[in-house]
């Protein structure tokens, strides 16, 4: 999600760091409060406009996220930096709003059967608790007011149901738009999409809601997480989710890597010249956090076995 | 490289499988000559219409390859399979030429640093033993005359010598045309491309030689292979170079995953409609004799991992 707050330098591509969120949803050591407020505070250091810091989601479901309001209040009191918070419901969006988290992230499953498992809702279910979302901000007074974007998760296909049909997909991101999200993104939930249908899928949405389409997220269960970031850009997407070292996994395909992974898309963007305001070195820094906090956890990344190639100096030298 | 003889479905992309060369040239431990024999019989029994199957090198300098002649001789047997070998030189192309290999790559560097590191001679000098390669082909009988590929190698950057011009890799790309090779390939040796640079390059590599230009080889070692074989496709490249396994790793990046590799890049390539001849079943058959093979190596690879996306049926169905 782009959304980002005073950067600084001008940003071509927009990274929402989400290791915090998504990252640490599916990993089974639970990360200690302040190791996580360090290292979101180190990739804010780093200069990532945007990071999806928790999810307000039932800690009965997900213990990871009991400290979330803690670890949300904590972010947002560092300077510039775009705060997101996942919420799977009505519920979790008004615990968000309370400690004042100014962007909400609410995923829609575009498969029904994905929808039923990951939030016991139907598609439509959840679309209305979209709108019950929207007409919780509507009663805030002004300056308390979230922005809502609405995540269509599973648009690629789903381990569960299999084939994901586009027109569910635009027809979700209609009623988002129509139901007054601010924005919608588009994500790859299982690691299914090739560059090919990521092209026609976002320049499908892009027609149906025009701006309102905001940022696309892969993961990389199949090595397919980078070019699909390319073919996402070619389709008009500024925005991109990632997960510094990859954190995450999927749990519906074990040992299979988990989100896009953010150093290596750092790399990629910058040395093909597109500014992400984000600082190599103290993303490395941000990375060392990680892996001294989650001993045992799985680490990804190419960049942190390779290191930059000889004489880099990123985007403003591409 | 393209070249396959007597392919029998339509393939979109032609995918050269460089394992037994470049994969094995990187690994320490010798391959037992039957285990080579009988990889490089799995993989053309996937479909796979082109293997690299050995370098024609000086067994002194690299004794992987002492076996070359018997490899080769063993792969020529092989019905409906486009056999190529690499040779380092004039001597290489001799002992190729003896048994009968149709077609041999002859790396040219686009780095001055490189190519007196790689084959201890200036760039002239190098293309100098491609007119001497093609001196020889042409006192052959016309049935023993084999094609002969210029790989520019170092093309997107070295780690020796850091830039590298577009210029440079665009003056040997002429200058072998010139020479009478049958076909340029354009190689990312050490893994510094990205796709924007490899969407520019390619381009102005096929203005510059048209459809001499053949294959695209890349390294993942930052992570961005499968997104630049996706720029070289748009670049209108339709051969790539592969690894199964991801073998290799690049001498100069100790740690850093090889090349591309091959079963994520048949899935991704079916995945988006594109037709590679490839039976994955079968690929990772030859992928277990390969593991076998080599115990204590580095293998890559998603897809041994997450296995195919449920119902996916290849390219026929996408």
């Amino acid at each position: 999600m782009t959304g980002r707050v005073g950067a600084m330098a001008r940003i071509d591509i927009s990274i929402s760091e989400v290791g915090p969120r998504d990252g640490l949803q599916n990993t089974k050591i639970f990360m200690a409060t302040d190791a996580k407020k360090a290292w979101i505070r180190a990739l804010a250091a780093a200069g990532l406009p945007e990071i999806e810091v928790c999810s307000f989601v039932n800690p009965k479901m997900i213990a990871q996220f009991s400290d979330a309001a803690e670890v949300a209040a904590d972010a947002l009191t560092i300077p510039n930096l775009s705060v997101v918070a996942l919420v799977p419901n009505l519920k979790g969006a008004q615990r968000a709003a309370e400690i004042g988290v100014p962007r909400l992230s609410l995923p829609i499953s575009a498969s029904e059967a994905h929808s039923r498992a990951n939030v016991r809702k139907t598609v439509d279910e959840q679309l209305a608790e979209l709108g019950a979302i929207v007409a919780l901000r509507n009663t805030l007074p002004p300056e308390r007011r979230f922005k809502i974007n609405a995540g269509v998760s599973t648009a690629f296909g789903c381990t569960l149901q299999g084939d994901v049909p586009e027109a569910d997909v635009l027809r979700i991101a209609a009623a988002a738009v129509t139901l007054d999200a601010d924005s919608v993104s588009i994500a790859d939930t299982v690691g299914y999409a090739n560059p090919g249908q990521v092209r026609r899928l976002l320049a499908a949405v892009k027609r149906e809601i025009g701006p309102k389409l905001d940022a696309a997220h892969f993961h990389n269960t199949r090595g397919l997480g980078l070019a699909n970031c390319v073919a996402a850009i070619e389709a008009g997407v500024s925005a991109l989710d990632s997960s510094l070292a990859g954190l995450g996994g999927c749990p519906y395909a074990p040992g299979a890597s988990g989100n896009v992974i953010t150093e290596d898309l750092v790399f990629m963007l910058e040395s093909m010249g597109l500014r992400t305001g984000v600082d190599f070195d103290k993303l490395m820094q941000a990375r060392e956090i990680l892996v001294a906090s989650l001993p045992g956890a799985e680490f990804y990344g190419h960049l942190a076995k390779s290191g930059l190639p000889k004489g880099f100096a990123g985007a403003v030298a591409a």
